[in-house]
């Protein structure tokens, strides 16, 4: 619930690429232009500021979660997904790391260039109610806008969910002690719509791992409960960001394993062909979780028990010092991993 | 709760304007490509196909309703209101055509052309905060998206909102002997953004009446309660295409009197300048309300006594005869007001 700690300065006349990576020049925008005004300074807006995957809206015993996630990216085929699954699982994922892993219902907003080919949109649509029934909820409502030749490329889809939870859990909560998990292998989602972006020849073993998280989870806060203090998907930025925000909203150190972070061979061939940290690559079936000591095993064995979490492993330690930092330990001594912006991703979600 | 009679045949391989004009060619597409597939007569799904102005979700004794929509208005300034205002006023009066007057909270997805201004930005969110204190909520959560230049033109925000109510009230809820009012000047909108984008000098007194309707409707509701049977605001395609489907979907004829609609003599000038109908015009602070004899007159006076209200005013009245029809009383003689699509009037919102 922190507001994020020395926001970046902001001096830009004009939106730049950078300004939708998931990096320091994104929060730059989002806490000088969308949270600034009268407003700025009412409690009633902490919710806002806390800059979480959703926002939670208490009602009768329990909370209503509520976020929304735009997607734009290109391809809109790429192997392992497509656009139509991204948008159902980037919303998805963002209700269950808050803990609400019930999903009421989902909203879908799509807006077409005129000349879309209407058989692509069916096989999107096809992909989105797949995606629906993986993660027990259905698209409820919808609205379509049509923009000319030239004034959008192809399509976007903006997606809304709702979520109903009995505990919060934020990204803002971890403790000191606290040990880091994440579900699985990293950078397959990045490196996948790059590769199928770029024609790489890359894509032989490289899939998205885009899905719904919120079975995964369920099972995780079923066997962990309480000891889970706080969640985060690392979608863009990748892992380096999410930790990042996750550290400096939390006050705390983390210090991240290196050789420890899952990857397949492919995702690691392929990012070192591209030159790209993968640990910069934006996930879609990926969570961090910070867990409290005793109850580590208990989460390991639910995530590896559910298809989506066979490679789940511990990654890394939080510490009291050194807060708002992630350390890179490189089995070569220590280096910070500093957040950047990722301008050399555009549309990868 | 119906499904809308007899959708039209659907045969396209590419998208066209018509697709997102708001009349038959857009739910021709809804119908069989959002709402096709595997779940297409699951009950469940009865909500998404009821096509009403958002979804409603039983929640302990009360419904949560959940609405969203994308704007994509060109130009994004125009007199009486911009894209920001736009935004919130949109998805806070779907929210309250099904009775959810208590808005719980919005969520904003932002699209944005990489070089698009920083300071209209600035004045599209200050426009959002203002839209929002009017309307008593708040943005509660967004998502920033930064697309390539050329590959959005400008800029896209799709917004989606929670409301609460213990009444949920359909577009589908037209009964004969209804009274039709609507609530105040038609076509004002639309007119004032054509007018904006094409620079026709028409400006001086012609005003987007864009604005939060939850308060008006909050006043109409408490003034008329179970006695309002249904609501709608004619947005795209207008007065004619919201008339249309509430007929259609309320198996009821509706027979509307031209010249008891309100309008400025500004939007009746333009429209004729135009060769425009402004019964086919979008509105964006107006709504169509069905409601019994007995209460048309308690709720015409609330309606006035409230600034968005002065115009209200009966237009028409619901017959048992022609279901699924609208007959126009021109004064001389009936003729039906056909649904058309309104291909002329491209991202008017």
């Amino acid at each position: 619930m922190t507001r994020h700690k020395d926001p970046p300065p902001f001096s830009d006349a004009h939106v730049r690429q950078a300004h939708g990576a998931g990096g320091p020049a994104m929060r730059a925008l989002i806490e000088s232009v969308f949270l600034a005004g009268p407003s700025a300074d009412d409690p009633a807006d902490a919710e806002a500021r806390a800059l979480d995957d959703g926002a939670a809206i208490p009602f009768g015993d329990q909370f209503l979660v509520l976020t929304t996630d735009a997607h734009v990216v290109h391809p809109v085929e790429f192997p392992g997904g497509d656009l139509g699954r991204l948008s159902v699982c980037g919303v998805v994922n963002d209700l269950a790391m808050m803990g609400a892993c019930d999903v009421l219902g989902l909203t879908s907003s799509v807006i077409l260039e005129e000349g879309f080919e209407i058989s692509l949109l069916r096989r999107l649509q096809a992909s989105v109610q797949a995606a629906c029934r993986e993660a027990g909820t259905r698209i409820l409502t919808g609205d379509t806008k049509v923009m000319g030749r030239g004034e959008v490329d192809g399509v976007v889809f903006s997606t809304a969910g709702l979520g109903v939870t009995r505990r919060v859990v934020r990204d803002a909560g971890l403790r000191p002690g606290d040990t880091v998990i994440v579900t699985g292998t990293i950078a397959d989602h990045g490196l996948a719509v790059l590769g199928a972006r770029h024609d790489l020849g890359l894509q032989g073993d490289l899939r998205s791992d885009v899905a719904p998280l919120n079975g995964l989870i369920r099972a995780a806060l079923a066997a962990g409960g309480g000891h889970i203090h706080a969640m985060k998907d690392p979608t863009r930025g990748g892992v380096t960001s999410a930790l990042n925000e996750m550290a400096s909203k939390s006050g705390v150190g983390v210090m991240l394993t290196e050789a420890a972070v899952p990857m397949t061979a492919a995702a690691r061939a392929a990012a070192e062909i591209l030159g790209i940290d993968p640990l910069m690559v934006a996930n879609e079936g990926k969570a961090l979780l910070g867990v409290a000591p005793e109850a580590v095993d208990a989460v390991l064995a639910a995530l590896r028990a559910h298809p989506l979490g066979r490679a789940a492993a511990v990654i890394g330690r939080v510490t009291a010092d050194e807060p708002g930092r992630v350390l890179l330990d490189t089995g070569f001594g220590t280096r910070r991993l500093v957040e950047r912006d990722a301008t050399p991703l555009p549309r990868i979600c």
